[in-house]
């Protein structure tokens, strides 16, 4: 039986819509409650707060992951989900050159690569 | 004679109105030509882009600063430029508070510690 | 009315004695959900799990923070939780030593520095 | 003719079973002396000491690394050397778990992937 | 028509002989501004000044890069730029070694590593 | 009796003439046998190697420890240590502006303020 928390964590997920449910399967042959905890935490918990609406909560986790510069997979999954939220491509470039300032050309540049990848993928699926 | 890109940075600055010229007085006298580059690049070329408009700028600013764990100063400078920029203090806390996905407790706190401070010096001063 | 996990992540830090009431209500004034998660997550949800017992999860906690560099604040806190959870202060130093080789000698001695500041205030206090 | 540090180090490494000498070996063609200090300082030097046991060492090893986020060949070598010391999987597991508090989902999510990976080479090696 | 900066950039970029149209062609495809900001600011704002001569450049270049330990491709890049600067592959290796003091053994290691990659292929291109 | 490497690695410590024995003391008080490594490993073993000679050392150092973002007391003392190598404050300068490159303006920016410490300090001391 899910918590209450699980479930608005998974509202938020349907609603950007990034297919994690074959991740979380992936993650749950290793670590059942991680999989659990990352619907729970950082969606049912946090992302959901009603303070940001779901498109600044895909910017703020676009510019911190390509901050990070070696969250590749991660980010690849949040410029989706930004692309879902209503950025447009242009608005995600963006975001990713701006982080230049902060973290240097390594991780805007890797970013980049990475919203290329993503871009490409979703030209390929039509979508 | 200031080049174009340094008076379009400087334009962003002072609507950012961060009192940004002791801070760079500062800087020029030990590195002037960086503290012309710091007007110049992230200012005069990044962040007077107009895809995205300057409160979401500053958004991207505190989420990547706040990731790095390291940049304090940094990090306070843009949580005032994000007031300044129309962020209100509850959006900013939001925006800390959701770096602990990324990049943890300690970076996250860090982040809320840094805007307390931020917060209580605008109180002292009446802004 | 508290969650049981905030119940269970408070009994944890109660079993560290760690003092963490002033912290947290520090942290209340400016962010009090997330004062919340701090003891819901970490501890609740994670810390209490039986697989490893407390003075193994401090192990765990100090060296990856000590790893991060900049956690310095974090890094005490749990300094103190793991002497408190059973560890002798030479398994403490040793364990900072160890970070050397993950991390370099910056990392390893700004947690050998914070070490001997958290020693220090504790011969202080008597305790 | 090898130091005494070196054989103090080789002998740890022995013990860990990890199957290092392919890696020292594919070292040596760029960096021989680099190599050797592989061998002589984290192993000899620090992994040696008594102070902690080998299972406590592996603990550091696998918490330090999966913090830094970008050290994956090492964490999978570390991961191993833990199973070997003496870790169980769902140890490891929890480990990695943790490191969600210090460095955030992505460190955390990076680190049980390459367990995983570790385990099923593990699987299909019958080890 | 490209701006004083860029072509300042560019001089310094064909002087180390790097291949980067490609990947500059490459980046364009999503961003060409960033790609016109790489060329113009790292190399024709900074590297380009005479302070210090383009070998010591690139000796900073990769010491940087290997510290920061996820900047793999950008490291492969200024591995053979520092080469085309004058020098030897052997102080490349030792430049690599002597990160493991600032950043330990992982950053050290992935950095021999990447070297490795670029002897080889520089003795697979005969150059 | 001290160890081969050691005198190899006090001897770069007293031509670099960084008063490195008061740090060393305040070390030994909590890690004697790490006070020990930190001259052994970076100094005797890596810095004494003549592949590269002492400024050209320094300069590794300082780009590496900018780029870090949190190592300040450690980039301070290289910084000190690269002027009395033979660098000039101009070439120390330079090499920080640089790493904004690589680490982004708040690693280069705090690189830079604590050049500027060093220089007025040594100014004070009438160095």
């Amino acid at each position: 039986m899910d918590s209450e928390r699980y479930q608005r964590g998974w509202e938020i997920l349907k609603e950007l819509d990034t297919g994690v449910s074959e991740q979380l399967a992936n993650l749950s042959e290793i670590a059942p409650e991680f999989a659990k905890y990352v619907v729970e935490f950082p969606f049912g918990d946090i992302c959901s707060r009603p303070e940001l609406d779901l498109k600044t909560r895909e910017v703020v986790a676009v510019a911190a992951l390509a901050a990070l510069g070696y969250a590749t997979p991660q980010l690849k999954f949040h410029i989706g989900a930004a692309l879902n939220a209503g950025c447009s491509r242009q608005e995600v470039v963006e975001i990713l050159m701006q982080t230049v300032i902060y973290a240097g050309f390594p991780a805007a540049l890797n970013g980049l690569y990475a919203a290329k990848e993503v871009f490409r993928e979703r030209d390929a699926a039509g979508s």
